[in-house]
Order: structure tokens, then sequence, then C-alpha cells
């Protein structure tokens, strides 16, 4: 194998050079020597026999979530419905994926980014390309006037991804919409000061919110004599202009809100949207909506850039103990004791060998960040004790096994308090 | 409206009727006259104008979660997810699609049940099925030999839907699984461990676990006589046998536990499947895997129809103070000191409108089941106090304002720790 990575880069390398001919215009027969070494070179290194049968990959514009991206991804998370909830909002779900004609005209030329799926018989569906079509089809269907509620979901849009910058194609949502007929601009405030409590607790950095209504933008194009024909048009290309220079929110609302962090573009929109779930009800009846929708992708991003900048150790597990044994031949006695912590609601691992070393163990716990080990020998079993040792600062103290059992162990109890484990060491 | 409905009941009963005719093999005169009077009536009913342009519902066998509904479904994985951090598990998420070939080749018959996203150029996708398969690609994708994990994600199956039965296409799996080398039978014991705590923590009743090894099969196939060409449709005949009669588990690995609450069928099931990664690692590379899955939606079911029984009332919200006023023209009021409650982490609503009476700012407590209101009136602005009251008891104490608005407040406080907020009113 060692062999044919060399091989493969002589041919890496040789490419190299053609090109580099080829770019700086060489002669014709220099061109053609070198690139009849590299097909011999080519010819030498044959077909690959160890290429997979399978490509191993993610489709185009998404990924997996590491366990360390999804300890991001919570922490995120957790900000985010803290603040929705504190703001009194209930939560829905809806389907992956709507009937073809539920998405149908309405998104206008952004339509084309709807992933559809195949006619395998029955229904025409299509997968969500955001949260507030399928909320307002939901709010008609169940002829819901008035409510306040938040959804957390993927959605989907064939658009091209620019996986650095945060942008996927199957990428979270995070919308609050405030549906019902209030007095004017009270919910639309509260939907500014929800975007501001979550972007400052999330600790980006310094934001721009930008706040527009668009009947300005009416009543200027009605004094600069815009027909009525030509006015979807002239919103169109000023949408765009706003979009390629700041990358900021939708004007397809009447009042809307965009925040601009630094460097990093639209985090977050919102707006209002009073005609949308008209278009579902049979009777056309309207149901006024504001909302917002955080763009989690690209915080998901800045949180992991900063988390890799300061070399930070994310646990990405929560596993208080670790039960092992000092000799051979205790697998049934650590899976006794493992077995009756879980039933005392401790989070609690063993290794799965028959007879493991100490030093292994001890281990595993460094490498997982696992804080105490539960330590079973033929001595603490005769003398009915479990000893039990920080794993840092490698302190021990001998504890009764029924103590421990029950959940009531003091030491562990202390560690898991305020007081750490050192300080119960210190007193027993 | 009233004379619509009266009518399609008419046309809906001769309809009964013609069709009874029919069945009873009645004259051909009589049914020719009965068809004549339901055509006459179905004239009379004529189109009907208030017939919606979009058919408003979710694709065939899924549906919305109502909050009611998210409640449960938060409880359930509360459990859930509680149980499997307690066994030391990390967390992954991946796509909701895989490159169809990905999929290809790893459910035998059951791939006609695989929605494959239409061909709109570029790669061919189809929806997961399960979430065996994508954690098995993530593995070799990602050369990890060594994990225990959960994941719990929606999947996709176009089968017949029963949905009353908690059967839908698009539902929940929780998956745990453990992948590595280890000593026989340790990762598959913890595994029925896991199952049956979280089945006991649920409190859905009693269940039988039934274990099997195939390999018991495979000796008495063996001993049978089973030619090894046979040996693939036997198995999937036993397979079906099984599920027929007692909606067990799946019968394709080696070894399995399945979960059969009276009445409910099966509800989990789990088992080996040492071969998957093997079949997406270039050079075959094999990694023993063990795992399980609950089946959450029939869980979901079971413990929505329990709180219906028990007509519990269940809050759809966290809110634990309404800010209102007592008076007209005190919207800016209400505004700065509901954001000065939110900037203090407390969960708080307003009421949308300018002037809105007492009463109503009351009964919508009283709706969403919000514990206090604080009142706020030309007196108590004077006064720098706020009235705090408890919505069921009625109960009254004056606060500071201040107090309040940096969540450091007593009655508050006390509320919402051990001691009822009488306990503070008597006290005061």
């Amino acid at each position: 194998m060692a062999e044919r990575a060399a091989l493969e880069e002589l041919v890496k390398l040789q490419g190299e050079r053609v090109r580099g001919l080829k770019q700086q215009k060489a002669s014709a027969e220099l061109i053609e020597e070198e690139v009849a070494k590299l097909l011999k070179l080519k010819a030498q290194l044959g077909p690959d026999e160890s290429k997979q049968k399978f490509v191993l990959k993610t489709p185009k514009g998404t990924r997996d979530y590491s366990p360390r991206q999804m300890a991001v991804r919570e922490k995120v998370f957790d900000i985010i419905i803290r603040c929705f909830k504190r703001h009194g909002a209930e939560v829905i779900d809806t389907p992956v994926f709507e009937l073809k004609e539920t998405l149908m005209g309405k998104y206008g030329e952004d339509s084309k980014l709807i992933y559809d799926l195949k006619d395998q018989g029955g229904e025409l569906l299509s997968l969500r390309y955001d949260l507030t079509v399928p909320f307002a089809r939901y709010l008609a269907m169940n002829k819901l006037t008035n409510i306040k509620r938040y959804h957390i979901a993927k959605v989907y849009r064939r658009d091209n991804p620019a996986m650095t910058r945060g942008r996927y194609r199957e990428f979270y949502q995070c919308d609050f919409d405030i549906a019902g007929n209030f007095d004017p601009m009270i919910p639309d405030a509260e939907c500014l000061k929800i975007m501001c409590e979550i972007l400052s607790s999330l600790q980006i950095g310094d934001f721009l919110v930008k706040v527009n209504d668009r009947r300005i933008l009416d009543g200027m194009f009605a004094i600069c004599g815009v027909s009525d024909s030509k006015f979807r048009t002239i919103c169109s290309s000023v949408d765009k202009l706003d979009k390629v220079t700041t990358q900021a929110v939708l004007l397809q609302t009447p009042a809307q809100a965009g925040e601009e962090p630094l460097g990093v573009g639209s985090v977050a929109a919102g707006g209002r949207y009073d005609g949308l779930v008209g278009m579902f009800d049979p009777k056309g009846r309207k149901v006024p909506c504001v909302g917002l929708s955080i763009g989690v992708e690209r915080i998901f991003s800045i949180v992991e850039q900063r988390l890799e900048a300061l070399e930070e150790k994310i646990r990405t597990t929560e596993t208080q103990v670790l039960v092992a044994s000092a000799q051979k031949k205790l697998l049934e006695e650590r899976l006794k004791l493992v077995s009756e912590l879980w039933d005392a609601g401790i989070k609690a691992e063993l290794l799965y060998k028959k007879n493991p070393k100490l030093l292994n163990q001890l281990q595993y716990c460094e490498e997982a960040g696992i804080p105490l080990v539960a330590i079973i020998g033929e001595q603490e079993l005769k003398d009915g004790v479990i000893k039990l040792r920080s794993v840092t600062s490698r302190e021990e103290v001998r504890e009764v096994a029924e103590d421990l059992k029950s959940g009531q162990n003091r030491a562990f109890n202390f560690y898991y308090g305020t007081t750490p484990f050192s300080y119960k060491a210190q007193e027993a």
C-alpha cells in the first residue's frame, strides 16, 4: 500500500506539471512529452482495487452532526427554546413533507428550489421549504385564529450550498410566530425583542437590527409614478439588490427585521404575513400573522469555530461514574453494581470486557471526562464497601456499598452538589 | 347551511338504500326507481360552492403534533433520553435523506417501502427508512470502530398506515446502539436492561420481553436438513409467521428482543447487526453492533389515551406571570414591566391589546393556567409597587416594583419554590 501511495503522489505531481506547462503556454512538444509520462505513470498505477462499491458521503449540501457538534446544537437550541418559552409560546410540529399543492404558489421564483418526492403512486409530495407555509396550513386546517407558537425543525432547499459559511440544503429553522387579530405593532415589537434576547444570550458578538416597513417603499414607488403592473418586478429588483449587498432579509412582507453581525451576514429575519392563512381558508378568512426565524446553522458555525479556537474540551456524555474492578473475574459484580446505580438514576458505565485492566478503565475515564470511578476488589467485596476515586485528584474514599447503590452516598452527593469531592475526602 | 346539511344527509341515506337493495338483489325496477330519486336529490344539492381550492390535509400516514400532543411527546422523549444518557451514550444526527445507493440492498423486500426523491438533477436520494443504516454509513464514513450513541429522529416508510394504532408513514424511532469489538453478550445485556428501564419508567403497564438467538433456529434448520439455497426463504416464512401471530420483532439479526404489552403489539425491538458496517467499508472491515429501537408512536398513543381518560389538564405553556393593567392607557407601562421580567428570566406574557379589560386578562390566565398576575394601576405606579395576585386563590400582595423586576421578588420566589403563594400571603 505504501508503494501505491507513492505512485499516487507521483501521478498527482505530474498532473500538476502538465497543467502548469499548459498555463505557461509551453511548446506543444514539451507538453506532449510530459503528458506521455503522466499516462505511463497512470498505467503503472492501474485501477484502484480497494475502491469501495459505495460512495461514502451524505447528500450534497447536508451533513451529519457528530457528538461534539450535537453538544453545540443542544446548547444553542436550549438558549432559543428558553427564550421562546419565556415569551409564553406553545410548540407544534408538522410533517417533513406536505402535499405538493400546499406549497405551490407560495414562493414565487424560489419554487424551483423545492425538493419534490418521486411519484410512487398516491399523493404528490414535496419537502417543506420553510416552517411558515406549514404553519399557515395548520392554522387553516384546524380553524385556529389565535396562537403563539414556536417550531424548530429542518427545512429543505435545492440551493447552492456554501457549507463553510453555514449554508446547507438541509438546515434548521427556529420559528416563533404570533397569529391573531391584535392591536397594531404589539406582537411585532415582541418579535423584535425576542430576536434581540436570543442574539444577546448566544454571545456571538454585536449585531445590527434593520427594521423596515414595505409600505414606505410602496409610498416611494407611488410618488415616483410606478404603475401597478411594474410594481412586483421593481420590488423583486430592490429585494435582489439588498441581498447582493448586505445579505439581509426578505422584502416580501410589509414589516420586517434582519440581523447582521459583522462578517457573518443575516442570522435572523422576520416580518408580517397577513394574507397567507387566507390562501388556505376555503372562505378566504384572514388570520394576521407576524413572526421571526433564527438561522441557527450560521450560529452553529460561529459557536463551533469559537470553541475550536479556545481548544475547549467539550464532554459529549454525562457519565458520572465508571464501575471498575481491580482484579479479574469480577464481571458479574460490576454488572450488578452498575445496574443498581442505573436504577438509582446515576449515570454510570462499565467497560464491555470480562477482565479489563484497571489502567485501561482509568484511561477511559480520563478520555471521556468521567469524574468518578467506583472500584470493586476482593477485599472491598468482603468488607461490603466500594472504593470511590476521583479521577483527576486521585483521592479515594471507601463507601458502604449499600449507600452508593441507593444513591444516598455522601461522597457522591458532595461531588455532584456544590462541594468538590476533595472536601469530603479531607473530612473523612 | 342547515338546509344544505339536511339535503346532504338525505343523499347519504338514499345512497345507502340503493346499495342495500343491490345487495338484497331486489328487482331491477325497484332499484332503478330509487336510483332516480338519488339522482334527483343530488341535482337538488348541486355543487358545493364552499369547497376549498386546496385540500387541507397532511399527507397520508402523517400528522401534525398539536401543543398538547407535543407535551406528551416531550415527556416521553425526556424519559427515554434520560435513560440513554444514564447509560453513557453520545448523540448524533444524520440527514433525513441519504444517497439512494446507501439504502439499496439493505432492506430486502421492504425496499419497495422506501420514499424516493424525484430526480431533479444531481444525486438520486431517498428518505431514510430507519436510523440503523445511516448509523452504519456514519461509522464507515468516519472510520469509527467504537461508539455508543443514541439517535432520535423521524423515519419514513410507504406502508399501509393504521394511525389509530400509532402506525404512521412518518414516525419517530429512538435508537440506542453499541458499536465495537467487545466480549460477548455484555453490550447485548445492557440493551435489554435499557429497554426494561424505559418501558418501566413510562408506566404503560406490564410488558413481555422475548429474547431469541437466530443461531438456535439455524441449528434447528440444520438438523431438519434445510439446504443452504432454501435457508433465506424459510427464514422469511418464519419471520412472517411470527409477525402475523404476535406482531413481534425482526428476525433478520442473530440475536434479538421484542416487547409486547397486552393489546398493543411490539413497542420496542433490537438485535445484533455485525455485518452491516462492513457492507459500507471499502475493505469490508467489520464493526460488530448491537442496538435497540423504541417505537414511540404507539407509546404516544397509549399516553395520550390515558391522559384523555383522566381528563387531566395539561399546560402547553410555562408562563409564570401575566402583566395586566386595571385601567386604560397603560400599554407602555405593561410593555416596560414585561420586558424587564423577560430580561430577569421570568416567563411572562401580556395581552396584545392597547386597553384590555381586567376581566379578560384574568380569564386568559385561567384558560392558559398562568398562576400569577402582576397588576399595574395608577395608584401602584405612584407608590412604586406592583400588585401580585394568585389567580386561583385570588390572594394579593403589593410588592416593590424594583424587587419584582430584578427577579428577587420574595412572593414570586416563594411561589416557584416549594412553598405555595398563599404561605407568603399569610406571612405578609
